[in-house]
């Protein structure tokens, strides 16, 4: 089980985890829970490290930050024992949580813990801070934002847990953000791949990683919402969303959507290189130095040559990564050979998500016509295997995901 | 070097810190740091232990309260590394500072740490929490309230430290509180056993533990003020008070008075039985139990029986023990056999002390004669080796303080 910041926020919604964790021991369950710090403290002890040292680094960083998911996993410990479980915490030094040293955005190797699994056969709750590790060195890392789900996903698989329920402000994935569509569903499944291609289109219920480890390992993961009823029955039944493999999709889940779901991402930024010669290498010396500082660049489109042998060039980079990509491009001026650059930031990625259109055809067609028909137009697009994404105007981000949804017959009641 | 919890409060002041420990490194030293939680920080996280389970299980309170002086080491680390020097800090089971299991008043054992020896000789500055330890089976420990300066001596013992250098809000030991005392003088030296002697009658410069600690190590410590002007000459130049032992004071401070200083300490109360029967047994039924319950009994007075052959008892506890000390003579009536009890929290120990009242006599008669001139009346009276100490009623207290300060010739300018 795992627990993010919002639900380990302070001492009542702390007893209330452990409301939920005593629940799944008395079903019967051999538990262990992976938890976040407390809301807004990661943050803090952030700040912290600004303010001593702007350029900081990141082995002492890890040393602060580390300890916000430590008074978390103490306190639900305590919080366990006030309510008659046996309970321990395990610090990632103490279980241990072997990582790389590539601190601040460390890596788990491997999670070895025969102490932990005999103190859980033995009736003992396993509190485990999220986030932390060490290196062969004995050096505190942690393992980037957002870490705990991957360190949630990384026990369950050492441990080889039966499911790892990952409890969110959210009480499952839905077909598309149902603030954006009221009709949207909650999905019973989806498959990695597919939440992989919804989590990195920005539906943010789990970090990505953490996802691409769970396909790796074969971790069940569930995602099911930690502000339940009190009184509600015990996990297993209640109607989160499992992440699973394909294979065991396909023989649960006959009536299963062409498409899963619709995301929308407004954390993109279109770049237009004007008046590029159009010969060869020309392209390669804007991507490569993109490449190399590790700018993510996703959709590419190079118009036809003018008549005038030149031609434009358009991508689309991360938002946070404009102001890098810019300045790159700039000093690459002389070799690229370009007239100007356009940037625009107000535009959105919208993109459909379903394993099902490995063996469908038709599924972009339908979304040409459908954003066509209600005039919303298409500046750019892309594809993977289980994914169609296009680039539009921002301020129709909401009325596409509206049209797709009911254009895939995804509205719900 | 050690630093308390205020010097640590927040960016700013663990620049200043930063900037202290600098110079001595710029002074040609080795230097290993131990600091507090930020002043506040532990209160805190005592406050969430007590939230999540008031019978809080020690180990996992260890595990909470710990993370406090984890931050501040990291955060000095990284502020030290900001102003070009090397630095990195060493957590408790990192070093490790081995402890016994006793949670939350942990003891330690030994500090075994060549890693960090060959780091500070390749001029690298340690920085250790304090208060923190693990123990054999790997679990965190912490060493009580003010733990940090016991952690300060051990390292400076295990190190074998020139110089233990206590920082505090204080620029050092004086011959009575300046507060009450404007003429107070600061002390240049004081012995091992005057400190343990002032600092357990209410001069709260250095936690008791880590005086008996360095007494046993012979740590020389020093206690000076981390307020200090930036631009000053490093430390060994300023004039704070070391604590040494006997053999090294007599060979350097010819003209060293008599008595040390004068302490005061208001935290003690009177209790006092009526209508004891005058036989064996009487006052071992009393101080049996209280001892029983680690309650410390300091001064104790029998009264010469009264005709009826009954007599008084009377005797002081620490002010914190006396509800559980009512209850436990209360509970035991029947086999003391007293009439009433009286308590009495408005009384004061005012202490002189000096190692140089070991070869002169006359010192309690100066302290009798000089509080009976001004009218002060004595309540009951303990020695030792090198302290006379009284109970007078609280409201005399600043009064008896500034009479024996005269009359011990302990004035200055």
């Amino acid at each position: 089980m795992k627990f993010g910041g919002t639900s380990m926020a302070g001492t009542e919604r702390i007893r209330r985890v452990a409301g939920i964790v005593r629940r799944q021991q008395a079903a019967g369950h051999e538990v262990a829970v992976v938890v976040s710090a407390m809301a807004g403290e990661t943050d803090r002890l952030v700040n912290f490290c600004r303010e001593a040292n702007p350029l900081y680094d990141p082995a002492e960083y890890d040393v602060v930050v580390a300890s916000g998911e430590q008074v978390t996993a103490g306190l639900l410990a305590l919080t366990l024992q006030a309510m008659g479980c046996k309970a321990r915490s395990w610090l990632g030094w103490q279980l241990p949580i072997q990582t790389d040293d590539a601190h601040a955005k460390a890596r788990i190797g491997t999670i070895d813990c025969p102490e932990m699994l005999a103190s859980m056969a033995a009736g003992e709750i396993a509190v485990i801070p999220g986030f932390q590790g060490r290196t062969d060195g004995n050096r505190v890392t942690t393992l980037g934002r957002g870490g705990s789900d991957t360190s949630a996903v990384a026990v369950a698989a050492a441990i080889k847990a039966d499911r790892c329920d990952i409890y969110t402000d959210v009480d499952g994935v839905y077909t598309t953000d149902p603030r954006i569509v009221a009709k949207a569903r909650k999905l019973k499944n989806v498959t990695y791949e597919e939440m992989l291609e919804l989590a990195s289109v920005g539906s943010k219920v789990l970090q990505t990683r953490s996802v691409s480890l769970a396909m790796k390992e074969g971790v069940r993961v569930q995602v099911l919402s930690s502000f339940i009823d009190e009184d509600a029955p015990a996990a297993d039944t209640l109607p989160g969303t499992m992440i699973v493999g394909d294979e065991e999709l396909e023989g649960s889940d006959m009536e299963r959507q062409l498409i899963t779901g619709i995301a929308a991402d407004k954390n993109e930024a279109k770049v237009t290189l004007t008046g590029i010669a159009d010969k060869p290498g020309a392209v390669a010396a804007i991507f490569g130095p993109l490449a190399a500082a590790n700018i993510n660049v996703d959709m590419i489109i190079q118009n036809i040559a003018h008549d005038t042998g030149e031609t434009d060039v358009t991508f689309t980079v991360p938002l946070a990564d404009l102001p890098r990509a810019e300045a790159l491009i700039a000093g690459q001026k002389d070799k690229i050979g370009y007239t100007a650059t356009i940037t625009d930031s107000k535009v959105s990625k919208i993109s459909v998500v379903g394993v099902g259109m490995r063996s469908h055809a038709g599924v972009a067609a339908t979304m040409f016509s459908a954003l066509a028909d209600r005039g919303i137009n298409i500046q750019a697009i892309s594809t993977s295997e289980i994914k169609v994404s296009v680039l539009i105007d921002e301020d129709e981000t909401e009325l596409a995901v509206r049209v797709l949804h009911t254009a895939y017959g995804l509205d719900g009641e």
